[in-house]
């Protein structure tokens, strides 16, 4: 008897992480089937992963594409749906076996929030759904028993190092430092967008790839990190490794380390996500170390790169303070990716936000709405 | 109530591991105690060892040593023996849960077999038993389902990185090096003594040390690593890493690689294998990556270390070939610390007594003995 496939939702099938995802189901045809798909603007995109992947359904966030969705799939078995319900409801499906978050930023949260409560296995490649909500997730996790795998290359070199009897002691936290990485604060000033946007070792989508340049991502990351891993925020430490082929480590209370490493390939900790507690073969290139015969360190510079002592500022102030930093720094990339505001500005802008929105110290998800809401309004209100 | 305290037998007790697995018992004193104490023939400081610590027995394998000893513990309610066999005999004492195999060289294997049929778990620091008799040592330890974990600080990385559930794709060992890593055959005709006896990041004893520098050591531990985790030899990698900081890794057959990390201290893998898989609480110091901000690799070059050559050689032809290149190894370096060959005539030797001795292609326990001893004969003739 052939084992069953594992049924997978996609959430953000059109992004960087979703079409990589892609790539691994249809790499392993006999352990994964795509169930359903869903995109934020990209139709086009979209259509032509339905047709080739022949999901169950597809969801296009934004409605003024359902008709052309509907007619381009008129053709074929597939259910069209459009809008955010849709999505939250879509990962309620009862032969989703598992749930791939992958969408950008907030809008991430509603829908790993039902799949949740419908008892859905999340691989997670949202980190904004921990950023913000990340005690409202673990409780909604542990009371249906769900399993949260990461898919974050950091988490899940962690995730892969954990051992189940043994406590952590620490886990430190690769950082490729970003393509500003060796700038000083005056060179950083004139950080362009274009700048911003090439990062040395990772191939990844707008927002994350400017989070990665002003080190938020990493910020966020830790914070990530402190709810996957039920740790203190002393417990997680943040190391500068160009590189990027050391993953994350993790240090146990004997003083043993535990590193995962690898070529710099989003599609190692999404195919783990999937399969694990197994791994499978991959014909993924190997690490050569003939090629990377030096391996390097640095402290992260928290004066340079003020998002990340934001960042840990906001996860020691906990309650919605890391809510208001998301939000803020959503609206600040979008500002600067539209040249409103400078490389630096961003963190002043973040910055302002945190000080100006009221902090709520134990938030319920309508105070999350709320404070996004409001932070997203004060963030925009400053930039224009 | 109180937990059992694990008894342990301390095979080669005044040696480097055996001297640093005392510190690890007595730091630990609510988990572990010292059943038995054992040593070649340092007797003054066993005397010392056994006041300390007052284990049940203590056995001197050199017989002339006897009297002391009896004489120094008289006051005390230790049990004394005296030679190979009452060492072969006390690892079987029914109070015994754990026996650290820590002797140097081929005496290792004897008391290792004895203590596995008698069903104890082996802490495995004598690494020639698992080379000079890998085959024999695994079928044992299968069917009286002893665990054997591994002491020397490469295997125990492998074992703190292995997934029960999924297969070893490949392993690296990593080697330092030794302190001969960047000297040319030129200067290696050259090396003395007291030069191989300095390692550049590990304190051992003087054996391991001279097959540290002339790397017959990594060949030793690549033989080791193939009987521990049941690989075929093109699995085993030997990658030189002056920093000794990666203690080893695994490649998984996804491609990730798990590496064990931590600085060079043999405390930490010999806590291991006493509290696995549980990890204890240390005090010891803790890496600190600004102090190791650049780690690097190299390939090992097997022409300069004709002794990794000789050792991959021996396993891949199998059979008592091995046994041959232990003990031919042994004699070497003996005569190398008389200096009676020079560092690189210890490679000659070994070369002409693999070639010498006859192959024997599925040897039992009395064809290594024999295998052993017709060896050590040979390569001891042309030393004269």
């Amino acid at each position: 008897m052939e084992a069953a496939r594992k049924q997978i939702a996609l959430l953000g099938s059109t992004g960087s992480i979703g079409k990589q995802a892609l790539e691994v189901i249809q790499a392993h045809p006999d352990r994964f089937e795509v169930y359903a798909l869903t995109a934020n603007n990209q139709v086009d995109v979209l259509i032509d992963q339905a047709r080739r992947t022949l999901p169950d359904a597809v969801v296009i966030a934004n409605e003024t594409h359902y008709l052309r969705l509907k007619d381009a799939l008129s053709d074929l078995p597939i259910k069209v749906y459009a809008g955010a319900d849709a999505i939250a409801d879509i990962v309620t499906a009862e032969p989703i076996d598992m749930v791939l978050t992958a969408m950008v930023g907030y809008a991430g949260l509603r829908p790993t929030i039902s799949a949740i409560k419908a008892g859905k296995p999340i691989a997670l490649a949202n980190k904004e759904t921990m950023v913000v909500a990340g005690e409202i997730i673990n409780r909604l996790a542990h009371e249906n028993r769900v399993p949260i795998i990461p898919v974050d290359s950091e988490h899940s070199a962690i995730f892969q190092c954990l051992e189940y009897h043994n406590p952590i002691e620490k886990i430190i936290l690769t950082a490729s430092g970003g393509p500003f990485r060796t700038w000083s604060t005056d060179q950083l000033v004139q950080a362009t967008r274009a700048q911003a946007l090439k990062h040395p070792n990772w191939d990844m989508g707008a927002k994350i790839t400017v989070d990665s340049a002003s080190m938020m991502n990493k910020g966020f990351e830790v914070i990530e990190a402190k709810w996957l891993f039920y740790l203190q925020p002393n417990q997680i430490e943040v190391l500068v490794h160009p590189q990027s082929i050391i993953h994350s480590m993790v240090q146990f209370e004997d003083g043993s380390i535990k590193a995962q490493m690898g070529l710099p390939d989003m599609k190692l900790p999404i195919l783990y996500a999937f399969s694990y507690p197994e791994r499978l073969q991959t014909q993924f290139p190997r690490l050569d170390f003939s090629e990377f015969a030096t391996l390097t360190f640095e402290k992260p510079d928290f004066d340079r790169f003020r998002n990340l002592q934001l960042a840990y500022h906001a996860m020691n102030t906990g309650g919605n303070m890391p809510c208001i930093l998301n939000a803020a720094n959503e609206i600040a990339v979008e500002a600067f990716l539209q040249d409103k505001i400078s490389f630096l500005g961003m963190s002043d802008l973040i910055e302002k936000t945190l000080r100006a929105v009221s902090f709520l110290p134990t938030p319920d998800y309508e105070d999350y709405v709320r404070t996004d809401a409001e932070a997203r309004l004060f963030a925009k209100s400053i930039v224009h």
